[in-house]
């Protein structure tokens, strides 16, 4: 029987688990499926860690559930719907190792500075639960993301709303020209087995290794480095430039992401806008610690520690600056948040659409709407964002109702490329050498560098770009789309994957497949001109690329992002589908609690199963074609869902996450009756239809009393399940409905 | 009264002046107007050097016209017609020595080594004579370069073929990604009149003053270099990928006009291709002294000095690296002539447009037609060729019967940038600094280079600027087309122009008036977009890019450039009008003296002198309206004349240029006729007209007598007028019509 794992995860999409979960349980008993709720939430993660310990009572551990998926999804049964979860900060672990503690949990406090062995240990468990760490266990494979038919259908009837673009626009893109990582990047693929080591050697000689890599035949082993004082002298260019044209100066990074390099790069930016402020106050700057990397934010928190004349005096400079300077893009003019006050408020793949959908405009200083100049420092992909950008200044806004769809299959597996690269980004102490030497000493690449340069290296893993390959193939014959690589013949780690691709190909039928490789501005080209003339078009890209076209498209085309299928079809065979790019959603738990009405929308939710009762169905030998009718049917009760537009409102007293699933359930339900396939189902779910739709309002009645009132759930990292589920489904009608089938 | 210079040049478009004036000036004797003829051809030029010495008897002497012509063009009431000159290398040079010698013009030999301060003297005035000497003189404006009116249209109705072009044309343009003269440019704008002084600076701190420059307030002085080093990694990248993806290897340079840098860069790419060729022989090659920047056909020449058995090895070399290098770009495929075989064959401006032309494919060393690499290293042009081919690999090929048009207004007075830096050309002698330093002392631009890399200066004159910037306006005004500024923000120098575009734009009425200023890759964006609308758009551009548009548009407009009207609107107020872009045609003489058969098409000569005759009459004062009336008639029998294709046939026996003269003769006295403004004019011409129509066949039979036998001009280099009239006026008839005008 195939199995699909629902993750138990956290905040407003764990809320709204429960509500969901029993709906979908009980529509698919009549296919043979069992769905498991596997915990992967953090509180779940902290009480796995301490399962094998005496911390805890023998009734309160629980399986390592996220150890479990991690092993299921290399064997082909994997089904996993993957909801979004919290990436913790350490503020958050405590937080709720803090709640554990108070619902009886004997969990040990975090040692900040472990001494003993113990504490040390117990440090240990806790750190694997901090930061991004269910993605990479679960990723084990490529990318595929692609908005359904329905929401794309959805969207060119009710367009959303994107800002006209003047012909004199004075909006650019601005990028370096020469020292950057594009420039730099050398690119080997390794012959046979070994290990790889990274050393540091100084200028008299002195060799210091850095790190060392097991590697495989086949993997691409890329270095390069980007030279920081040619970064500041573009800095400096590209802000006098915007001050002369008075135009906004906005950077676009992705310091979330690349977390080691992105901030020097985001600090860099402040050294040179404020130099000023450098040379002036260089002394108190570095009493207090400042550290530009963290944003002007940074700054103010830390100048607290000094007299109030010397603040005073530091905020005089930076007034003055202002005046010299151009005008900053805003994040938030009203409290006077700038784009330099923190690395991660702007962040490339987010932000640049959101200029474009605003007419490539942005906010200034005060409120303003303006012309921006755009800064993305590396080519690599700067590139491709200023082809789109003068596409538009040249052939108009897009239209919603008229554009085709831009696919993509993204090369993610083992974390491939840059954003694997962070164990393997260094800064050099002083001038010198970086190179990479294998187990016999060759050395594969080298680079002089300069002290503080950045250098970084990234390892692509042979098996990851060769089902990368496949999965293209395959999408592209699924699809009947043409396929495009968007690979640089002229970048040094592109040309390894060019190798293998033409390698790969002679070994598929390619009859009926149309395919290019084309630079990444050359394929925005070709691509854009389809996208304008409504033809579709699947993007292959590596895995930054595939990061920020799969916001930049689904922007564009339906307004977000979030309701992009997110599919990770699994080198090994199985499936994950991840839903919800916005993350977990605090604010709509505080406001649940605060009144009842949740707002998170479960459509991703929605066209993530329906993918996955399309894998169970092939997972179980194509046998069951109950799961194919409840897939197909739950896509057009989506798409009613979307007509109808039964997405949860904002406001308590509106349709909330649980009626939404009832509307959900009760068009699933009309759908099932209206199949022709199977009539048995047709039958049962004819009377389901039935009793929803005679008590629409009852139901509805019966949720929206809850509304406007406090809601107890139990807690917020481990929520008590008999409180959480009582306050989800507040309908005993419709509980009796559904717990009737 | 006005007066038009009509120059007297050399070869086939001074052969046609024979024919051709006649008849201007007897047409125009209706008005006042008088046609002067001075002669810069190179004899005149050889012996106007003379006639100051006692070389050549009294009634040889000529002054010197081109010395005159260089005065008048800084008076406003110059007004030249420039038909094509010879601009002569060496051998041709000793040619016309010879032949002046043998028709009893006593002048010296040219003295190759000259020893005597006599000799030292004859060698100097020699080799005032070499080059291009004639456009520098002449060209004391700016550029205004378009198709008039009545060519457009007849290309809109007789299409030129345009090969299509596949959706998988792997042909593109590739160009270096640093290291080139665009990312090391510096630029300054001088604040005072002063001199500056090139100067070298060794690793020791000894100063070599290489040059010295007087420059004014308000010019600009911009100095660059490029990496050889880099260079040559960049043409091993491109021709291995050439080679990956089995294409054709091109290479794309200016060296006739940037003959100082890019023979060296040319030479660069042979030193590369045939890298194996000069580790195994070296020692031979440097024996025989081969240059590579001389091209491959320098070895071919200079190879035979050496025994057969070393000969043949050099040429098995050869063999097996053309086997492992991609296949070569051809010039002649059928006689084995590469891209590489001379550095003046693949002309950038020209060439590009070729393979545009040709569907983005060349020729390959066994005469098949493919796709190609379309190497052109310095990204300050490369990259408007690049959006080009892009474009048309996505929007597809053009269609001439649809496609808009695009002028052009160039920055091109006083020797302006690149084009004027051949003087400010070095190469380091060693690793040092090259820095520019004026009288005071101060450093305005530094370089650190390496031996042997190219370092250019270029400096552009203020006056020189401004008066572009006034040019693109009032063409803006005169066409109602929007004005581009091709400029990039980034880039040192323009950004220099800009600021001084945004000095002027104030200065001028603009309500009228649509201007942008864009990048060159961003200006073509928008400018194809437009020109694909069927709509026309000025681009204004310095001297480079005035060079490349110029033959670009026309060549895709209307298949080439040579029909296109070539301004040259003086600073001083005057005009030069330029004809006939493709050189003084030898072959065409050649065909002439063998068979009597001239097919030089004059319709650059009719073009231009309805603009010598619009400026005839603005500069009278606009007081004589039949200047007006000549240049209106003449415009619409060029119409006619296009529209009947009585433009000269290829081959002895059909109509040639005397035949076409007369159907310009016969056309234009209709129009004449015709006209409703001047009544006496129309009475006079009626009358002309009516005898030309009559006796057209009489005429063409009169001419075709002389065809098929041998012409006798008495001279190549200074042909014998009244021998020369007698060949091209064959027709008694016609003479005696035109002749009693």
């Amino acid at each position: 029987m195939a199995t699909i794992v629902w993750t138990k995860i956290d905040e407003a999409p764990a809320l709204a688990t429960y509500s969901l979960l029993p709906i979908m349980r009980a529509y698919t008993k009549v296919a043979n499926l069992n769905i498991e709720l596997r915990d992967i939430s953090l509180a779940g993660r902290i009480i796995a860690q301490f399962s094998d310990t005496n911390y805890l009572r023998e009734d309160q551990k629980i399986p390592d559930e996220l150890a479990y998926l991690g092993e299921l999804v290399l064997r082909p049964e994997a089904n996993i719907m993957k909801l979004p979860n919290i990436s913790a900060s350490l503020p958050q672990l405590k937080e709720a190792i803090a709640e554990l503690q108070s619902q009886g949990y004997n969990l040990p406090d975090y040692p900040e500075n472990p001494q003993t062995e113990e504490e040390k240990d117990i440090k240990a468990r806790y750190d694997r639960c901090i930061g991004s760490v269910v993605n990479p266990v679960l990723r084990q494979g490529n990318s595929d993301r692609r908005l359904s038919r329905s929401v794309k259908e959805y969207a060119k009837k009710h367009p959303h709303k994107l800002e006209p673009v003047s012909e004199n626009s004075k909006s650019h893109v601005a990028h370096m020209v020469a020292g950057d990582f594009y420039e730099n990047e050398k690119s080997v693929t390794i012959q046979k087995d070994t290990k790889i080591r990274y050393e540091f050697v100084d200028k008299n000689g002195n060799v210091q290794v850095l790190k060392e890599v097991e590697v495989n035949a086949g993997d691409v082993v890329d270095g390069t480095f980007l030279d920081r004082a040619k970064l500041r002298d573009f800095y400096e260019k590209v802000i006098e430039d915007a001050k002369d044209n008075d135009i906004l100066f906005s950077l676009h990074l992705k310091a979330t992401m690349m977390k080691v390099s992105d901030p020097v790069m985001f600090g860099d930016a402040i050294r040179v806008y404020f130099k000023e402020l450098f040379e002036k106050h260089g002394k108190e700057l570095e009493e207090i610690g400042f550290n530009p990397n963290n944003g002007l934010a940074d700054l103010e928190n830390k100048m607290k520690k000094l007299p109030e004349d010397k603040q005073n005096a530091i905020k005089q400079t930076i007034a003055e600056i202002y005046e010299k300077r151009p005008r900053m893009y805003m994040v938030d003019s009203d409290n006077g948040i700038t784009n330099l006050h923190m690395p991660n408020d702007v962040i490339v793949d987010a932000s640049v659409p959101a200029v474009i959908k605003n007419g490539l405009k942005g906010w200034g200083p005060k409120g303003e709407v303006d012309d921006c100049v755009i800064t993305i420092p590396d080519r690599s992909y700067a590139r491709m964002y200023k082809e789109i950008v003068e596409d538009i200044k040249v052939n108009g806004q897009f239209d919603p109702t008229r554009i085709g769809t831009v696919q993509n299959v993204g090369l993610m597996a083992m974390k491939a490329e840059e954003y694997g690269s962070h164990d393997k980004t260094f800064f050099p102490p002083a001038d010198g050498i970086m190179r990479i030497v294998d187990a016999e000493g060759n050395i594969l690449i080298e680079h002089q560098v300069n002290a503080g340069d950045i250098y970084r290296s990234c390892i692509t893993k042979d098996i990851a770009i060769r089902d990368w390959i496949k999965l293209a193939i395959n999408r592209a014959k699924e699809a009947k789309m043409p396929i495009v690589f968007w690979l640089d013949r002229y970048r040094a780690h592109d040309r390894e994957l060019i190798k293998k691709i033409k390698e790969e190909l002679p070994k598929y039928d390619l009859s009926d497949v149309e395919w290019y490789i084309k630079s990444p501005e050359d394929a925005m080209k070709y691509t854009l001109k389809r996208f304008r003339e409504g033809k579709d078009t699947i993007s292959v890209t590596g895995n930054v690329l595939r990061d920020y076209l799969t916001d930049l498209f689904p922007i564009i085309e339906v307004g977000t992002s979030a309701r992009s299928l997110s599919i990770v079809p699994l080198i090994a065979g199985g499936g994950v589908f991840e839903t919800g790019a916005g993350g977990s959603a605090p604010k709509h738990v505080e406001q649940f609690l605060k009144e009842s009405h949740l707002r998170w929308d479960s459509l991703g939710e929605f066209l993530a199963f329906v993918e996955a009762l399309k894998l169970a169905y092939k997972q179980d030998g194509e046998k069951d074609k109950r799961l194919l009718i409840l897939a197909d049917t739950l896509d057009r009760a989506i798409e009613k869902y979307l007509e109808n537009d039964k997405t949860p409102r904002r406001k308590a007293g509106q349709l909330d996450t649980r009626g939404s699933h009832f509307y959900l359930a009760m068009y699933w339900a009309e759908a099932l009756a209206n199949q022709k396939e199977d009539e048995e189902i047709a039958k049962k779910f004819a009377e389901v239809y039935q009793k929803l739709a005679e008590n629409e309002q009852k139901i509805l009645e019966e949720i929206a009393a809850t509304e406007g009132k406090p809601a107890d759930i139990g807690g917020w990292y481990h929520p008590d399940d008999v409180k959480a589920e009582k306050a989800m489904r507040p309908s005993a009608t419709f509980n009796a409905i559904i717990d009737s089938i």
